[in-house]
């Protein structure tokens, strides 16, 4: 199991500069107020395919050879990996194929189909998903590109820390979103190397609380399809993404769906923002914990804004 | 009757920057495909109280002498006025009286308190309104700052459109909303200045035409109580803006309530910035007029972004 290292993190911010955004750093200073902390949010919602999924899936596709990218890049992903991957196929020029299971909305279809993806629908079941792919792969020798557990796709994930410091410097703590793992896995890559007393916290729904356990448990437990309306965060880690979690991770902080509902509603009224639920998860647990961030600078990772505008959580 | 100067604008701007945000310039690249120009958006719903407004506020609030300040200032507004200029006096330390009608919303009034100003309601007419406010303004000596029949106000909102300036450069034209004509005589005042080639266009909803039937007759027509959506423009204009509107304004290009609404939505989707319905309003008018556009840099100002989440008009 390759564990990538810093050296991928800045050979993936050069190689993907021209096909995503630098994402701004925004402030507010009615959070400030509220939290006691001054808080950096890090706006990945205004990134490429409007999530931070771009930069990861940019950093593997515009790393294959000619020759592998001839024959594409495939996953599976009802959610923003596969829009991500979409779009940065696109870019290159080369087929994405997604395995989507059939339940899925029409909406998520669309989206990856806008970005000149393929969609293969699947029964809705992990078996069915997986063989799919895997006959996929063998028929195309299509590049498969996991959501989070791979060394490119963690690399990428890790420029936007990256990046978050080169325009803020140094912060105390960053508290990032968790579901599989990528964007807290490429988040500690990169501040364990350039800013290693910063704190990290990974951010995690109370009804998606696998990781909570699994960092007191000392190995990965999966969760049984929990429910929880940050659908980003539903996944399980795997090996590569709990070898950071496991090692860098500060603690894991717990927010209720109605924290995340009214972290989600306040972001959008004060700071006039779109973000999605699960962005909505590390200022929610900053809130429920002012002691831990009390007079200190800390950046807040912002994940992504793909949220359904007619179906918002508080109507 | 006072016209204020470019010099008014720049030391508008010297004496508010410390108390507003200099607001980014996003772009698109959906939108810039849709459209077939070259957008830059102008985020004033970014700005201090989520909207421009707070540019003239702080303009009128900071330039009083201390003599004239501590007796504080005064407005009549339900609106977006309300809240920058009880956001300004704040930031000063005096005092903010607004009147408003006894039938507007909790939260507008709340929100003017929220920022410590004081609500005076009266009866729903303009009589009692004005005469509500003329007693004030008699027996405690309060400025009163008029929401955008005030050299002040428009000096402020010039601002806005010069930081554009000095951040894109020159532009083929840009597209500002009009109500009463605050920021689009703001915008005309810096930008006949800077950069005259610059054409200027006024972005009207269609159920509230009356600047653009006022510029085929040639003087100002007032609309009687309008229907639309986006209700920063209900209000009419009057000298100061009309002298602006009939020297330098382009033309006045009209969107229906749907093409607004239309323009919000997707604005929202791929933008991830929430914009209140007025500020849809340039989008809209582009997105139908692409031929007057096409292959040019274009200024776009989203004014504000103050809207109640609970009610969308797509909902």
């Amino acid at each position: 199991m390759y564990i990538p290292t810093f050296k991928d993190v800045q050979e993936a911010h050069q190689r993907i500069v021209p096909y995503i955004h630098r994402t701004p750093v925004l402030t507010s200073s009615f959070f400030n107020q509220l939290s006691g902390a001054e808080l950096f949010f890090k706006c990945e919602n205004f990134q490429k395919a409007g999530v931070f999924k771009a930069r990861g899936a940019c950093n593997a596709v515009f790393g294959l050879s000619d020759e592998a990218a001839a024959k594409g890049v495939a996953t599976h992903s009802s959610g923003n990996h596969a829009q991500a991957l979409a779009y940065a196929a696109g870019r290159r020029g080369i087929k994405a194929t997604v395995v989507m299971p059939n339940t899925a909305p029409e909406a998520k279809k669309a989206a990856v189909r806008g970005y000149g993806g393929e969609v293969l629908e699947c029964e809705p079941s992990t078996a069915a998903r997986e063989g799919m792919l895997e006959e996929l792969v063998a028929r195309t020798g299509a590049d498969f590109v996991h959501p989070y557990n791979d060394h490119r796709v963690i690399a990428g994930q890790g420029t936007s820390s990256l990046e978050l410091y080169q325009d803020i410097g140094e912060l105390d703590a960053v508290v990032a979103p968790i579901g599989g793992g990528g964007m807290i896995s490429g988040t500690c890559l990169t501040l364990s190397n350039v800013s290693p007393k910063t704190e990290i916290y990974a951010a995690e729904p109370k009804n998606a609380d696998d990781v909570y356990r699994s960092v007191r448990a000392g190995e990965i437990i999966e969760d049984d399809s929990p429910q929880t309306i940050a659908d980003g965060l539903k996944v399980s880690m795997r090996p590569r993404t709990w070898h950071f979690v496991s090692n860098y991770v500060t603690d894991v902080l717990l927010a209720t769906e109605q924290e995340i509902i009214d972290a989600m509603y306040l972001t959008w009224q004060r700071m006039k923002i779109v973000i999605e639920p699960s962005s909505a998860v590390p200022l929610a647990t900053i809130l429920k914990n002012k002691e831990l961030f009390a007079g200190k600078r800390i950046g807040v990772i912002i994940t992504g804004g793909n949220v359904d505008l007619k179906k918002l959580p508080w109507m």
